[in-house]
């Protein structure tokens, strides 16, 4: 901690602050200037709140020296977290994309589904079965029953599968069908569920908080990174700001800022940041450009009947040209997109 | 609902647009103009998503005519809510005031800050036992050890006790020593546990979230109140803006928007809209003379040693010589506060 | 400044920086802990851009030990600043009310205004000539035609004149009517006016940018102080979050913060900080009880037909019973407002 | 404008509102639903402040349903402007590249960059001769002498050129040797400027507010274009939101939003939306996969030397890579970028 003191505070302020940090566990080195004082607090005392030593009086500014999280930093461990979910590989050269419905809705819409993003190159299912809903009133999702129809779903395809899991009691029956347990923005500082999920045998992927800073972020990873569970993706979705021509402001910039701060993988969900559809294929593209590790998007087969999300859901044609895009970006930053699509119909244009 | 169609949107299109709300089971008045249709949809569909109107072609613009919650508003309900917590009036003339430690740490140390904040006038104390932390290697509360000191310092003061329930698992043991559930900012999304408290037997304070909107805020006293529990009480305590010189921006606006939109009682909680003691006071009054029906402070007798939110924590002194100045401010708006304070010893002056 | 170098910095980086700072005649203090080293750097500098140090290899972080600015802050000048605009003193124990219309649209519509102000206790009359509108379309202003009739009404009415100049070209005609120059928040930065104010003869009031942070909010106060004009007033107006309940989110914490960083006299602008007559009342009071030195309201005699600000316009009879609230108010923190009003004829009810 | 009612507002209040409606100048349909009344108002009243109708009483909403701004919009021009200066088509198939350092310094400097960037392909030169600074105390531009080594400078390379203009006293001597004019973040709301640029006889671009929604940077584009001057250039550079891990936030989505809405040509200014160096490349390579007509970036041959912006100015070999990676991108989404460039040395690596 770096303690700046006011100018023109008294030596006997000074020696406050200095009993104040030694009380701590601190080695303070004082360093005077002609207008100032500056003080280093070396040592223990990590996780110490700033703001008690910015209260004191005589100090101007404290400023903390380390990172507040330890093993999401890449100071920790510099090389990029990678990790294979069955064949699917995390966090290498390929971008993963996950693709699916918002909420598991019927046999039929899920299986729709699942086949049409397959087709396109998609290597990962998602859909809901538990969905946290600003209303009281709105569809809340089919519970056990969606998440068995989004299993079934998934193995017909050969596709991966992840789903939401919205409190600690909903860990025990979403475990015995998802492959990635994925924590939605409203829940990254329900810091009971993740430190539960620390103790996962799963990947747990932990979108971004509409109003979190990446600092925050990277804190919440470490609530399970800390209980053991090394497996962690992160997702950015759009934060809020003052505009509202978008529903969420998508901060493409924080790609390239997590891979600076932090080792771990990180993916862009283009349609939660976008919230309309024809806005979601320019900020997928974005997202790949700027170095994203994957994409998680919602496709429908009928989005305009869906019971939820309808409108920020793309249709399976979009989906294809898309992923047609995709694999010409992703060579200009050494990537690949899975190279071998299958392509028993053929969707787009 | 209206849809306002695009300036030169065709007759298919607005045919399709129409055929859409009917089939949302809409009775649809068109408005016809020079330059735009205006289409107008009344009746059933109260929580259709007005996005997936927007996406469809030759549609400009969808606008609700109607709140998306119901029990929350004063259209609703046209008089305010006022309840009693034991001999405490909530929403009535008198401005509540609770106040107490971030966390309980000790028995002395809750004890003290229960006998000052009683002396100056307080009538609630406000102490936790569960706390949600950023940081996992934070100091993360007492449990029930710290519930059983927060209500025998209740006790001996006759005072009331609100405290902070985190999670579904924890509201067992906190009925068995709280009067008021308190549920936190990063809280006021989870569903689950709004849902459960819908059934509480007790009072509950509600947090406005760091970057909730006050739409959404309404919406999730709507979850507890649709759960049959009448007695939601509303607090502002900051919300998160581009400017860092304070730790929260104080929404003081939101005080008269919500009386205007609700009839739930508002209070305020200056001490984490500020972030620092020596902003508490002046938020505090702005506060009451902006209509608040109560305010929620943190109050510890040894801050500077305190194991949470110290910097933000008054000392006794500072609380008495707020609450003589909230004494004076209280009547320009036809309100009291706290009419025979206790004076025992004195504090302050 | 201080310079954290990230954990594993090479002592090549280190020294690397190190000589970047001693060329940019710096002395550097070097603190060698056990992860980290931190440089601390006294002397010349002042205005160095931060970011050129940060994005140096091995640097983890830059601070500033010293506010960029200079003239404006507390540190330089300890005491309040304190001046007479005629008989009306600015910074001292009253508290100043300015009120009047958005526009000066006719001399009926001044008159009248100019009068009720007057009467309720308004020490300043306020109203524009020249208007920034966001609309090429929108009413402009009388210009020069405009400044005379509030020049004359405020003559009438025994009030001093403030009123609002755009641009370095109306610097001129403008100073022969006013009595204090306003910046309204989208000039807040715009700098060569700010640098020609600074050799006018009469106070500037500098209106916050609606993303203004408090820092530049003072360094465009800078820019005027710089150029030897001592008598700045600053004034909070709403800042843009993404609330959309109110058309700014008036920032009420700013007033006790400049308070502390600066010498300046701070006054509140509620009725663009709410944005709407019925919110004006409860943020006029709140600014007043959060420590504010005066108040600039928006007041016609026929809102509804205002060309412009109507909405935001308080009636008379409002305005008046405002003024009787804040009496009370204003006693709570040790200041007096108008204590003598004239009551000719009687406007509240 | 449709008028949404109140729920149990009285026949008095309606006939209230349909009253103001008709004296504006309004015909008014009446929609009568079971809950709420909603009143359609068409016809004249184009710029009519919708805040005026929500204060009266008994009215919840008021929603525009036409845009403030006319010749911007799509509506108003269905085709994508495009233009040219001399022999560079903007608005065109080939994505457009303006470098340059961010102020001229000297006759050497300005000539190292322009043949840098003219090198990797860049087709029009940038920098500033006049600089804006928050600080009055940072370097303000070498004034004319800047202009003319930048137009030396741009004629030996065969490039184009693009100046900042910060006030209207200064369009006739940057008109001498700029070919498009600049209007910086800060000068977006400066209505005298935007109107006489309005007449002048070369594009002009206007950059976006730090906090302007995209609504109001049209109506800033309104204001040149209603003065007769067609060729508007609309530049996203960043916003201010919470985050404090980058300078701004460059909003991605603004490019897919802005060609919605308008016909104008849309660049990026990766350099101001990143703020540091090593996140320009990444925030460049996202606006071109997002559909950006153009970009502008700062690049300087010393920029540890700048003297201004050098953090976020790119060395001449890192622009040269990020030109590489943007030709394979282009074409994604059926652009070209810069199709011959001249490879006389080579910088990159």
């Amino acid at each position: 901690m770096v303690v700046v003191m006011a100018e023109g505070a008294s030596e006997e302020q000074i020696q406050n602050v200095v009993a104040h940090l030694v009380e701590q566990g601190f080695d303070v080195h004082r360093s005077t200037g002609a207008q100032r004082t500056v003080l280093g607090a070396v040592g223990a005392g990590r996780h110490r709140d700033p703001r008690l030593l910015e209260v004191l009086d005589g100090v101007n500014e404290v400023v903390r020296i380390s990172e507040p999280y330890k093993l999401a930093s890449r100071t920790f461990k510099r090389d990029n977290t990678v990790f294979d979910v069955g064949d699917v590989r995390i966090g290498g050269d390929e971008v993963i994309v996950m693709a699916g419905p918002c909420s598991a809705e019927s046999e039929a819409q899920v299986r729709a589904a699942a086949a049409a993003v397959k087709r396109a190159g998609a290597k990962i299912f998602r859909g809901g079965a538990f969905k946290p809903r600003s209303s009281p009133y709105s569809f809340q999702g089919l519970g056990e029953e969606g998440l068995r129809l989004l299993r079934d779903a998934s193995n017909a395809e050969n596709l991966k599968l992840i789903t939401e899991v919205m409190d600690l009691s909903q860990i025990e029956v979403i475990d015995k069908y998802t492959d990635i347990f994925q924590v939605g923005a409203r829940n990254m500082q329900n810091f009971t569920l993740l430190r539960e999920l620390g103790h996962a045998k799963k990947p747990v992927l932990i979108k971004r908080g509409i109003s979190a800073t990446i600092e925050e972020w990277l804190l919440s990873a470490e609530y399970v990174l800390s209980g053991g569970n090394e497996d962690v993706i992160l997702c950015e979705r759009g934060i809020r700001t003052f505009e509202t021509a978008t529903r969420n402001t998508f901060d493409i910039s924080a790609i390239p800022v997590v891979k600076k701060l932090s080792h771990l993988p990180i993916v862009a969900d283009p349609s939660h940041g976008a919230g309309r559809r024809d806005m979601v294929a320019p900020m997928a593209r974005a997202a790949v450009a700027a170095g994203a590790d994957g994409l998680i998007i919602e496709v429908h087969c009928d989005p305009d009947h869906a019971l939820s999300d309808g409108a920020q859901s793309m249709f399976p044609a979009q989906f294809d040209r898309l992923m047609a895009e995709l694999r010409i970006i992703a060579p200009a930053i050494g990537r690949s997109i899975c190279l071998e699509p299958v392509r028993r119909g053929g969707w787009g244009s």
